[in-house]
């Protein structure tokens, strides 16, 4: 007969311990396939336990396949294989690689300053939105977004963009990154994806982490080369016609008008405008968008609010052309909306109250203003007399020109040496650009004033160095 | 001379206004290609504003490309193209169509009671998160999400179901949908991927919208059959060993070891363990996971927390095991994570502090309590003698099969018209199943008690009606 030593009450309840020392004996093979077990009755009084006790073990077990019932038979122990001897060594787990090292200055991320983010009024309404709207919060939104969001966004377009959008064209999702998932199954994985060369490297990996075919198309003083274009087979273009990225070119109203003759060609092309940071435009009026331009829907508008509010908040939208909503619908409506209605609800009355045009102005004037403090230390610092500044009208970076021989790998390297970490224009090609461009990608955003100037000797001292005898 | 009349400060600042009219005159025609614009300083005299004014129209046209400058000569009229008459008509919107219809019951949908979440611990962690990580809120989370979660959904695992998993090993993302997409990514979009059926056609439905190649293997008594399995090619297996969709079947242990060694038995093998709903297991300790019982890394383990707190709340997470952690950070590490930051902190909290536990416990009791009710007016109520239920001891629904002779789509179509929302067995078959099944897939978390007796005198009335002469 099975016995057993119960520990008092510390590792679980009666019933649980004898379920685990038959389990160990049936996995030790003290307990053979076949085997009877004894009746729940018997067994009860040799352990002087209560039956229910051990009805309770024999049903985990039966419930977790180790015995099996057969009627007005009593229980029998199942065909259970035996871990081999060496099961207790846990596998190690990999250390992460390549730790973010601490650098003096990082030039090459776009970091937010955390000072900038509307906390006060982003606290109260989420405050808000859990006192009035708990019923909502409960039920999943639609695959679209919530309706609210979707109607403050199209508001907020109208007013501020002149943008006339219907809130059923818009899909909300958290983050851009997944919404070219969504387009890449909307649109077709057999489609080829045309990208700007340069361009955000994040943008191609992601079509080739998803085994879409990429096609590189080059950019001239005026965007993407729509003639470039025309020699590949590409069908969906991915640009930034605003504000290209990192060279900051706004793509002018001839070539836009080019690309939208060139998609309306064919019924299957599509251009993805990815508005990233049009917001931050410190120069004139903001851009129209090619969304307002296109008049044969084949234009798909994307932008997010992380970049605008906080990275840490993951919405962005699209706005879809008609023409593809009913297919939307029908291939894709199917997937759950991918951000909480906490932050759906709360983004809604942040928009429809104004503070987003409010939190933009605010944004605006202190990135105008950190913009200028950081080129004119550019200018007049330790590399003055040395360095060009284009691509600053826009965005939280712009294209910083150095007078050197250094190859750009090299400048990197010594930089690192140093400290500092610096992106170049030439990373930003997926065919390697020119690597003796000498031209700095300076991402202002999160940079610490304090340290600008010593970090900018350094950068100094590096070209120095290697530009000797020019005066003996 | 170009002559505009302004309006007085109604549309816009004078250098909008004047920015509009010659963008229109450029459109229109009225100004030509090559044609010069006058100087700024002559264009401000005769129209008798400030050459302020005249120069920001100008440059926010030549940074839309409507015009271009020549150096020391002045600035011309862009080549653009002249938009065609029609522009006016905005394309309609079409309608959404199969708007939700109002059902009397739905048996079909596992809505949550609101009144079950736990709201005012929610928003007090809400609360204390926004005024205790400000900073860590705005920084972007690490790619498989914040630290805090990961270490809180560890020791959760540890502590409530024996699990030892280290938190490098896991990946947070917006809802399990959103993890199969990098799962997609991570295996190979090459492998054929084997799915339950009957099962979930959500899952089916993912990889086929990624056009990756899905087999459908039968399921007996003990779950997905082995042996089928080896008879396809699939090389990753998705199942919820420990509560089957729909059926609620529990795999034994002796098919789980099967399946183990036919995954060991080939390098990329591998096991989705979709643990969606395993909380709710209202008989017996819980079943321990199959990625427990795993000793050679070929199991990846998913779960949500949307069915456990809220569906509005989109936080779900994968435990990887640690021989596929680097290929993760090299293939898939760019990816952003895709919840944000405020619930993530928010959720680590209610975790830490032991509030999930507790809720679980109580939903455990509550739903347990539903069941129950809705078993009993199933039982005892209009279907009393004509009905039989299984698959009752875990998750939201149960089985109940009718006596009846009515194929499943004419009872469903009858029920319609009776406002009744029935889901079928039949309907999770892939390849259509056995419609003389006549059993009810039952979700009854969110049904309406004060419905449900009417409910059912309705579903016994078609039943009635369609046995005829059997008395007469």
């Amino acid at each position: 007969m099975l016995t057993y030593t119960f520990e008092k009450r510390e590792k679980g309840s009666l019933y649980e311990q004898l379920y685990r020392f038959i389990r160990g004996d049936i996995l030790s093979g003290r307990l053979q396939a076949g085997e009877k077990l004894p009746s729940k009755r018997t067994l009860a009084q040799h352990l002087e336990v209560s039956i229910i006790t051990v009805k309770n073990a024999y049903e985990q077990l039966l419930a977790e396949g180790y015995i099996h019932a057969r009627q007005r038979c009593g229980y029998f122990v199942s065909e259970v294989e035996r871990p081999p001897e060496s099961r207790q060594a846990a596998p190690a787990v990999p250390a992460e690689t390549a730790k973010e090292q601490g650098w003096f200055l990082d030039f090459a991320s776009g970091a937010m300053d955390p000072a900038y983010f509307p906390f006060t009024v982003w606290a109260r309404l989420m405050r808000q939105t859990i006192l009035e709207q708990d019923k909502e919060l409960l039920r999943a939104a639609p695959y679209n977004g919530a309706a609210e969001l979707r109607v403050a966004i199209a508001g907020y377009l109208r007013q501020f963009r002149g943008m006339q959008v219907d809130p059923e064209q818009i899909i909300v999702g958290a983050g851009t990154e997944l919404l070219y998932h969504l387009l890449i199954q909307l649109l077709g994985r057999d489609k080829c994806y045309a990208v700007e060369e340069p361009g955000y490297s994040k943008i191609a990996a992601i079509y080739e982490s998803n085994l879409v075919q990429v096609q590189y198309i080059g950019i001239d003083e005026a965007g993407l080369s729509v003639s470039e274009l025309r020699r590949h087979t590409a069908q969906v273009v991915h640009i930034s016609p605003t504000h290209h990225y990192p060279t900051g070119t706004v793509m002018p109203i001839g070539r836009r008008q080019e690309l939208l003759r060139w998609a309306a060609e064919e019924d299957e092309r599509y251009i993805l405008e990815d508005d990233y940071d049009s917001e931050f435009r410190f120069v004139g009026r903001p851009i129209p968008t090619l969304y307002s331009t296109d008049e044969n829907q084949r234009v798909i508008y994307l932008n997010t609010f992380s970049k605008t509010i906080a990275p840490s908040i993951r919405i962005s939208y699209m706005i879809l052309p008609p023409r593809l909503l009913e297919r939307y619908r029908k291939k894709l409506g199917f997937y759950a909306c991918t951000v909480s209605g906490f932050e759906q609800y709360t983004l809604a009355k942040f928009l429809e109250q104004g503070h987003f045009e409010r939190h933009l102005g605010r944004m605006r004037n202190r990135y105008r203003q950190k913009r200028d403090q950081v080129m004119a230390e550019f200018l007049q610092g330790a590399l003055a007399g040395r360095v060009k500044i284009t691509g600053q009208d826009a965005g939280l970076h712009f294209l910083a020109q150095l007078q050197t021989v250094l190859p750009d790998a090299v400048l990197q390297k010594k930089a690192a040496e140093q400290g500092l970490r610096l992106a170049m224009l030439s990373d930003y090609y997926h065919e390697g650009g020119d690597a003796r461009g000498h031209t700095l990608v300076v991402n202002y955003s999160g940079l610490d004033m304090q340290r600008l100037p010593q970090a900018l000797r350094r950068l100094a001292d590096i070209l120095k160095e290697e530009t000797p005898c020019t005066t003996n």
